[in-house]
């Protein structure tokens, strides 16, 4: 599919221009395959350090007529091998591309590289009572965050980075310079492109530059928790919280095994029960309104208090302890590595999905902790294994099958927030039918030599 | 471009398929030409009232063999000479795909037919305790709102279209039917096909099957209005209530001529100086503590007092008005038709930017009252003149032309919300330049034989 001769060739021309810059070190191109995952490692044959805009307009322009891959690296945190680098190639760093290059206050918006990682953005920010609240259990970049669509735990409240990205500026495959989008906050002028290119997987073009919406900073927040006797009680009370409109910033599942698993890693003491973790983000009088509400709807579904504070300390705790899941989970079985999954169903089949989930899970005794972006219906599973325990990821993967179908036969999606990538490239076309052909239709017209990460989605 | 013969031809097959539910009458073609703008009449060649989707899969099936224009009708209410003809085909009038084919409570999702008016609509959610918000002026059906990406007076708070549609069916050039996004509230499943096809303008395919995102019926709306000394005064006190986080529904400008127009027609007796008015939706004591947040905002930047209400009939009353601000305007001249513009800018350069119009408006000597959704950085200008008046009319054809090159010199958009149709073809390459050329890709791949809506956008 791509020539081997081909590839070397454009590393030769691409090494004159780039120097140091362009490295073939066996270790850094390890690095930049991929390594958060189940995921084989599949390393590219050179990673280049770019160090703006232009350097990324000359690699495409060698790499399009020599026809090699490319494939952008952000921080290598994407799950589903999205930077592998299956057909070998080009790997362009785009770390160095951090920079922030306008904050407009006024507008709440501020335009960066892609590099830039979300801490590193709100710490830019943390003195202009704006901060940009998307964010993945990673300290991914921006960059990759746009391209896999990536959300969070705030997402019930701010949306996803399909909500929060006004325009950019992209490096096509052919090494053209586009804009799309703006500044506006609305427009109807032509095709959506900025959304086109949101979740495209670094398939279609090379984001060089975001314009990001930003909030401002609440009052007040203020969070809680509550146990519930069921896994069914605590959904049901999501679904009442939303119903009644009341404006949840974060709601969070954790099922007894996370529970567990977070008091061990964290040292907390939490009862072992289905808990919901929730947040109020407003003023100190319409905070209050919200918790109080909330507590009203819980005494429906729980005989367990709702729990809440305005104490920030208290909070960063159980929140740092929401964030850590990931490891509280791999700490469940020292040694064990996870195999994340993101499926996200319309939330009135969630508690059904989640039980049968667990149910699932019991009868082929895996290890797998869950916990859940209620608000939006979408939850993670993570079964653990030992790397070299090959019969138990065969059921893992069994499983995870399972899952997905479960997700797909309840209207719901393989993948809430993490991507195709090539982990769930088998997916695509059950979850998507005949709109994968348009999908290709769109890629060849933007890339017709398939060199922008081959080998991922449906390419 | 299109051949008259064949054009014919699909008809005469057409005819014999749908028989009295394709005309051919003058009065039903002129009708389905465009109406409510500037732009002439350009009329279809027939006109079929179609009575469900393989109804529309037949049609593009002949059309598509015969390379005959197809033009997708809703309720002829858009601005931009949409729905003309330029090359004479067939008009799909989709008024009988009216149909409500799921209501979800839990998930807050509604599943609807295209031809459905959002008046309907509400009118069928009535009793659900959900709404859908998207509100143009006028009584525009879905399927019309999604192709030109429309939003209306309280997109700050609720979003545009595209923040509200989930998945949708679509029937293709050639007739194949796919669906596009799905049920759950978040994926990363591929490419975002849902937003490519909203503001499409029917030029990509015919939107036959709509998933819209709901809304909770606030438990408490209160409104008000307060006057303030200068548009400036007015945009500073917008940007400041942004900036503290108070979480507006709604927030219209109106200049002093706006107001006077509006006191007239809906007889009432406001200020004529520049107006705000203003929404909050939420539960009692949110909306009482948003409320005086704002009252306190405005004490900034003028002396005149903000004046509130939750009375459910005072708040119509104003709300009707400026819903009808439209008919207003017109009635300031009678027997005048308008020319509606919609530049949206940063909201940052509002003022600056309507300053500068207003200005501009008293030195050509314009009959021109605005409305703006200032929280959205958007407003709307409409010039009055004569049918007859073609001095008149050549003045407010360079007084809109200047308008938009100065909402583009400031960051901003041609269009906010009506879409770019006929009338504004000649500004899209000015507004996003190279970006054209990947729109213009992905039309040849999903319409390579150009019948959809041609002569609209970029084609």
């Amino acid at each position: 599919m791509f020539d081997k001769k081909n590839i070397q060739q454009a590393i030769d021309r691409l090494k004159q221009q780039f120097g140091d810059s362009l490295s073939t070190s066996p270790s850094v191109l390890e690095q930049h395959g991929h390594t958060t995952t189940r995921l084989p490692n599949q390393a590219p044959d050179a990673v280049i350090f770019v160090q703006n805009v232009y350097d990324v307009v000359n690699i495409m322009k060698v790499c399009n007529q020599l026809e090699c891959p490319v494939i952008a690296f952000g921080t290598g945190s994407s799950l589903e091998g999205h930077v592998n680098a299956p057909f070998g190639g080009i790997s362009i760093d785009m770390r160095k591309l951090d920079q922030v290059l306008a904050v407009n206050n006024e507008d709440l918006d501020v335009i960066v590289q892609p590099g830039i990682t979300r801490e590193a953005l709100n710490m830019h920010l943390r003195d202009s009572g704006l901060f940009f609240p998307i964010d993945p259990g990673a300290n991914a970049s921006i960059g990759g965050m746009a391209a896999t669509r990536a959300s969070g735990t705030n997402a019930v409240r701010y949306g996803t980075m399909k909500d929060n990205i006004l325009g950019m500026q992209v490096v096509m495959a052919d090494g053209s310079l586009v804009r799309v989008g703006g500044r506006s906050r609305k427009s109807s002028a032509g095709y959506d492109l900025t959304r086109l290119f949101i979740g495209s997987e670094g398939t279609l073009g090379i984001i060089t530059e975001l314009t990001l919406r930003l909030h401002v900073v609440p009052e007040v927040i203020s969070g809680g928790i509550c146990s519930f006797p069921s896994i069914r009680a605590a959904c049901d009370a999501v679904i009442m919280t939303v119903q009644m409109g009341i404006p949840l910033a974060r709601i969070e599942l954790l099922d007894p095994l996370q529970v567990r698993a977070c008091n061990k890693y964290s040292n907390l003491d939490l009862p072992e029960e289905p808990l919901l973790l929730v947040e109020f983000h407003g003023s100190a009088e319409t905070v209050k309104d919200d918790v109080v509400r909330f507590g009203e709807v819980c005494t429906e579904f729980t005989q367990s208090p709702f729990r809440w504070s305005t104490n920030t300390e208290k909070r960063n705790k159980l929140w740092k302890a929401r964030h850590d899941a990931y490891w509280a989970a791999l700490a469940l079985l020292p040694g064990a590595v996870g195999s994340a999954t993101d499926v996200c169903v319309p939330i009135s089949r969630l508690a059904e999905c989640v039980e049968a989930t667990i149910a699932d899970i019991n009868q082929n005794g895996l290890t797998a902790p869950i916990v859940g972006h209620v608000g939006d219906g979408n939850f993670h599973v993570l079964p653990l294994t030992m790397p070299d325990d090959d019969e138990m990821q065969d059921k893992i993967s069994a499983f995870s099958n399972r899952l997905i179908k479960r997700a797909l036969s309840m209207g719901g999606t393989s993948t809430g927030e993490h991507g195709i990538g090539q982990g769930k490239r088998g997916y695509l076309r059950e979850e998507m039918g005949t709109a994968v052909d348009l999908m290709a239709g769109i890629k060849a017209s933007f890339d017709p030599k398939n060199i922008l990460n081959p080998g991922k989605l449906f390419s």
